[in-house]
């Protein structure tokens, strides 16, 4: 639990608000938010499970009994309610009994498991004559959850409030700290566990609440791998080190990529990293309001294309970044989403020679009203050590 | 990416063949696989992105360009396809392809959204005519995927075979060394947060891929936060601390917890400790072939009534654990699940006094032919430091 407070209760009542406008908008009259992210959002819990049933003029969050004290402090803008079997169940039944005609669900957090759990939890209703809960059909049990047609909270997400700016920019900061730090303290021979786990100890002593995935640490040829979790590998006298890692700091998350060289490079070595760092600038650069995600893919695509680099560059350039780790929007080729002011996204282009090396260098970025503010400005200058 | 090998081809053929012998009970000749742990278990791929597409005489592993080295270098028992687009829809696209009647699908790990993606994937194969994929109607589409009437893997994945037994207990002895090696290291006024980030260090230098979840460390009236993780708070001078921790070695996961005292206890504390561990003594002790996981919750359970203590008891007693730190079986009231030799569970009792305190004491046991194994042999006698 965090004793923090991250948002004030005004923040997710606005949230509630702009999300029931959203709602009518999409034909529904209540909602069941089951993905969790997507809870500690709307109304501040941050518990491992929860169900959060949103009516016209209410909202409950469903918990279990692990969570009572936890969800008593965090909760904004909704009730709580103890739930003595299974939360979503709960949460369904108080749905079908709100008078609501149609609730909407998440098709992309909801499995089909969960859906027919929600079907029955309405049709009969656990105890429904005690507590005067009407129970539906099986048809209407059917008929009254709905896929949304998009994606409401997902959409709301992705325009990040002044709010969750400061607190992403913090995060961003601490990663930021944590790697200038660190720098000085690499050498060959130490594993590239004990990079990651000194990281990690210094996000802890920081304040993080974690990290935000899995720390990568790809060194010598293990550079080419675009996901090496670090393992106990020692770091090489000579070749590239790609660190890649992100702290969760008040539940948001960051995410920077650095790689530099030990020892001496050669000439091709260091064009694949001049090449990836121009890619990277580029896209940084085109970042602003009204740009779509796959123009800043192609400005980092065509800069590695003219290199003759872009058979090399296999992933997309970069994601949204918020409370998850991978968000809307998508920076990748053909993207037709548009940048809008508040989106915080990473730009991470990078190049990977099966078995010989890789490069990728990462900043998180958000979207100002003009431009791109880099919320990660640690150098990328060439780095040997 | 691990370069250890977890486990030899010859076991994940295994995996496969028990898997098709259980499909064919299940009335399906093809199976779709998405969930990753499952991909794990069943062909030795532990990248984040994949689908593990099994028809009666072929298995391909279908993942992205980012992974081409990875997957190359791990798969077992099935080929690899890297795909242009999406590898679940050229998974499905394959399998519609393969002259299958029916294909399962887990409806526990599988989204509305994905089964939507699933079901066009098949309508429409991309490029389907150029390379000879017949293209079924809608109808055929909608029909041809079937949630599978048991959950399959899950199922085989419960009971471990003797390679899986092996890593799981030097992850839980990593576990248990790590917390014999801590112990002497705590000390009032410490951030809970540097006893996690010393934890976690240290687990990284043991070869730790990381750790199994958020660790836990709830100190003083936090201890009543059952999921209390580790905050910036100072231990106290006294209290309780609740340590709930796990680590990840070679892909398994272990899970232990211990409660130590810090100064003076008073004789509620003490009794409400050796209350839980009588609890958790009673229900390990009766651990073995046939026993059902409801009895072995019942057995905590009864302890704690004696003691005027259940209502405190507000969560289940334990749960499966292997490459996921929660796995079926799950030993709650009721549950008639039988134990089985080969079985991995937690053992995890704990009482929360909301403000005041908390005790948990937690073990993973290893169900054997005729009993149990404990395989966190950590002290469990009353600590004050």
């Amino acid at each position: 639990m965090r004793h923090s407070r991250t948002s004030t209760g005004t923040e997710h009542s606005q949230r509630l608000r702009r999300l029931r406008r959203a709602m009518r908008e999409d034909g529904v009259d209540a909602l069941l938010i089951t993905h969790l992210p997507d809870i500690r959002y709307l109304c501040g819990f941050s518990g491992s499970n929860g169900a959060l049933a949103l009516a016209a003029k209410e909202a409950i969050l469903f918990t279990d009994g692990r969570y009572t004290v936890q969800a008593a402090q965090e909760t904004r803008a909704a009730r709580v309610r103890i739930a003595a079997k299974s939360a979503q169940g709960e949460a369904c039944a108080w749905l079908a009994a709100s008078g609501a005609a149609h609730c909407g669900f998440d098709a992309a957090h909801t499995t089909v498991a969960d859906l027919d759990l929600f079907r029955r939890s309405v049709v009969q209703p656990r105890g429904a004559q005690a507590r005067g809960v009407q129970a539906r059909g099986r048809a209407g049990g059917a008929r009254f959850f709905r896929p949304l047609g998009a994606p409401l909270v997902h959409n709301l997400r992705m325009i990040k409030d002044a709010g969750e700016l400061k607190l992403i920019e913090r995060a961003a900061h601490l990663g930021v700290k944590l790697f200038t730090d660190l720098l000085p303290r690499v050498h060959p021979g130490m594993p590239e566990s004990e990079l990651a786990g000194m990281l990690e100890l210094a996000a802890r002593m920081h304040g993080a609440d974690g990290m935000s995935f899995d720390t990568i640490v790809a060194s010598g040829p293990r550079s080419s791998l675009p996901h090496g979790r670090a393992t106990s590998r020692p770091l090489p006298r000579r070749g590239f080190v790609t660190l890649d890692f992100g702290v969760i700091l008040n539940g948001y998350c960051s995410d920077m990529t650095r790689t530099f060289f030990l020892g001496k490079a050669t000439r091709r070595e260091r064009f694949a990293y001049d090449a990836v760092r121009e890619a990277q600038r580029a896209a940084v650069d085109i970042v602003r309001p009204g740009v779509s995600c796959g123009e800043v893919d192609e400005a980092a695509r065509s800069v590695l294309r003219k290199a003759g680099l872009a058979d090399f560059f296999t992933h997309s350039t970069g994601h949204g970044v918020g409370l998850e780790i991978h968000e809307a929007p998508r920076l990748a080729a053909a993207e037709q989403q548009l940048l809008v002011s508040g989106m915080v996204i990473t730009i991470e282009p990078g190049v990977y020679l099966p078995g010989r090396f890789g490069v990728r260098i990462e900043d998180m970025v958000a979207v100002t009203g003009d431009g791109a503010r880099v919320l990660t400005p640690a150098p990328t200058a060439w780095t040997e050590l």
